[in-house]
């Protein structure tokens, strides 16, 4: 690995720390990333300082906390290149954007007989809210499968999406194998057939560069705290002319332009779909997290998971009996790996290397259509952030070769 | 004032600055409480020792983060003595807590020609929702009207809650005027026609004891920040049996039993409603927030601002010009006080009181059927908390008569 890359753990206070008596070593980041310091530091900050409810107040607090929060979705708008700040929706996290999507541009615009077409790779929370819909107006649901090397499958794709289909909806990264899809190529299809697509960007926002410009998505979603800020705040980005024409998902406070007893009147957007008092110190901590990564740069954010992937995937593949699900090209890889040892249950590899500090996850990680496709209940997953450290990687490595000696599983 | 009560300020970071080179008193309680030291602290110990994501890692974070947050849910359930853990789930705010009951049992249950019954004195959280039900359904929605004083004028509800009342949603304490209503009698009102009550306990549970067993109400919604926890975490309290034979509000991960290509089971209470990751940290801040209004007391916590309200509002209503919506009585009054002064605006009344570093809010708080009803288009709010003290008061007092001056309104 190249030691120029610098090494960004001692940012992140809770890396300092022993599990069981070993270093702590992280791995488990596409569940929720961990803080820096940077972060929690303007959390603090807010909450001693400007803490207020914002738009409706007059009083000094209440506009230093709006412009904190309105600073905060210009922040969004820029690292994601959408054209306008009005375009940022924040949310409760990239599940509460997707069901936003659906149930609002959804129950308005699918039809019986409509298609909608999602990835067998999906989370299940950019493929449930897609499948209810689907039910409720007997519309179609359909997926598009894998290749054999665990990408998505273009071919398919050109196959599944007809004049019929009105929405698209596709992971821009897997969050179980690590498969960065062809958002782009995808979005070009569905606008062929008059489709609008829908991106999940929970897995792709914080490891590459990502311009929703570029990709010519109609919606792209993800959350704050895979990324590093505080816990429940997420973002929609929706083109404007398309948000316009949606209903409000919520009602409630700052989302209304009247209220009488017998009707009510809309905002502009974003307001319209940001009713109540939104997550104002997690919006700022998501800005503080946007300045801490644009401050590295997405590509060095990239470039340093590939180098992390590039060190650890030929090692892992080379263990016997180790299975690793997905595309072997660090490529075409995030930091995700999937993987399994024969004849051990994930969850007993899983509490192994935790022994060795090691935390991975186990479980169908929320896709359980794509285990049912890889023909497996659960893996294990290592998911690598740009914090982790080659030395990361080896003490993955050791721990799974302990975990079969421990388990008497093979040859070491 | 009684000097005996405890002075909680030096706990708050943020009451220790000066605003317009006046000392900070911060009155605008009822939009977002402050944070003391305690609860900022408990969330940057998640963030620096425990953060994970919950229930689906079997690592040594992951099991810690999901004890922090079932133990934050338990705190929570004694807190408002709900029968059971899992009758509590955790949302992003009070409005979406209102908005999912609205969305899954409303839609569920709500057919053409049933009746919702609310008050005049709705929040639009807990009004909008259920007036846009009530189009969806060809349902009609009454209004239970206020009494000359500004209460919930009970006779009105005994007409208006009849056989054909399948909904009654109504607050606990009035977000502008203060008052606190009988919840527990319209339950029994509602109960004996049949129909289920909602209560919005987001200005009632920050300030009084709330027990939802003796209150006998069917739904109880109320938001973390308004009770010093940090921003993006609410709760929904159901009787178990009404939350067991709803359908979902939100799909996502977490939320589901079992998921297949066509068709997906859901688990059982109260994940079926926590689609997604939940603010894990916002829900461990709640609980230090609980903690420490626990280890105060909540009636102390009631007697405190009581004692605020009897000292504020006989020096209020006796300044000439000066005009106060709602009870006069204390002791049907949470700390909110609802004012304006003649030929002012109430923008113009805020701006002014800012100068003097007094923090209150101006505008239809939300309540814009209410508004109608008291005749104006807008008020000033000032709103005390148990941390507010009786300098405040008077810095309010003083500042009110100073802006009338500045003006040139009246004798002063």
């Amino acid at each position: 690995m190249d030691n120029n890359i610098n090494d960004y753990s001692a940012d992140f206070p809770i890396l300092d720390q022993q599990v069981n008596d070993e270093r702590l070593v992280y791995l488990d980041n596409a569940a929720t990333a961990q803080r820096p310091r940077q972060v929690i530091k303007a959390l603090t900050n807010f909450y001693e300082q400007d803490n207020a409810n914002v738009h409706r107040g007059v009083h000094t607090l209440a506009e230093r906390a709006t412009k904190d929060y309105e600073d905060a979705r210009k922040k969004v708008q820029e690292f994601i290149n959408a054209p306008t700040a009005n375009e940022i929706i924040f949310t409760k996290g990239c599940t509460d954007s997707l069901n936003l999507v659906a149930s609002t541009y959804g129950e308005q615009n699918i039809m019986p007989g409509d298609e909608i077409v999602i990835s067998i790779m999906e989370h299940h929370s950019n493929l449930i809210p897609w499948q209810q819909l689907a039910k409720r107006k007997n519309a179609t649901l359909k997926y598009i499968e894998l290749t054999a090397d665990g990408e998505l499958d273009l071919a398919d794709a050109k196959r599944k999406i007809t004049d019929k289909t009105k929405i698209v909806a596709v992971t821009h990264a897997s969050n179980v194998m690590g498969t960065i899809t062809p958002l782009k190529e995808l979005a070009t299809i569905a606008h062929q057939h008059g489709a609008v697509i829908v991106g999940d960007g929970a897995q792709a926002v914080p490891h590459m560069p990502v311009d929703v410009q570029n990709l010519d998505v109609d919606f792209y979603a993800f959350s704050g705290h895979k990324m590093m800020s505080p816990m429940g705040i997420g973002v929609l980005y929706g083109k404007a002319e398309l948000l316009r024409a949606m209903s409000p998902y919520q009602f409630g406070g700052e989302m209304i332009n009247d209220v009488h007893r017998e009707q009510s009147t809309w905002a502009d957007i974003p307001f319209k779909f940001e009713a109540g008092t939104q997550n104002i110190a997690g919006a700022v901590g998501l800005g503080a997290a946007i300045d801490y990564l644009s401050n590295i740069g997405m590509e060095k954010v990239q470039q340093k998971e590939q180098q992390l992937i590039n060190y650890v995937l030929p090692r892992l593949v080379v263990i016997p009996d180790v299975q690793v699900y997905g595309p072997q090209s660090p490529a075409k890889h995030t930091g995700v790996i999937a993987f399994n040892i024969k004849g051990l249950h994930p969850h007993d590899v899983a509490t192994a290397l935790d022994m060795d500090g090691v935390a991975v996850r186990a479980g169908h990680h929320c896709a359980q259509p794509l285990m049912e496709d890889l023909g497996v209940t659960a893996t294990a997953r290592a998911s690598f952030y740009f914090y982790n450290t080659k030395e990361d990687a080896d003490q993955l490595i050791k721990a799974i070769k302990e975990t079969k000696e421990f388990f008497n599983i093979g040859t070491i």
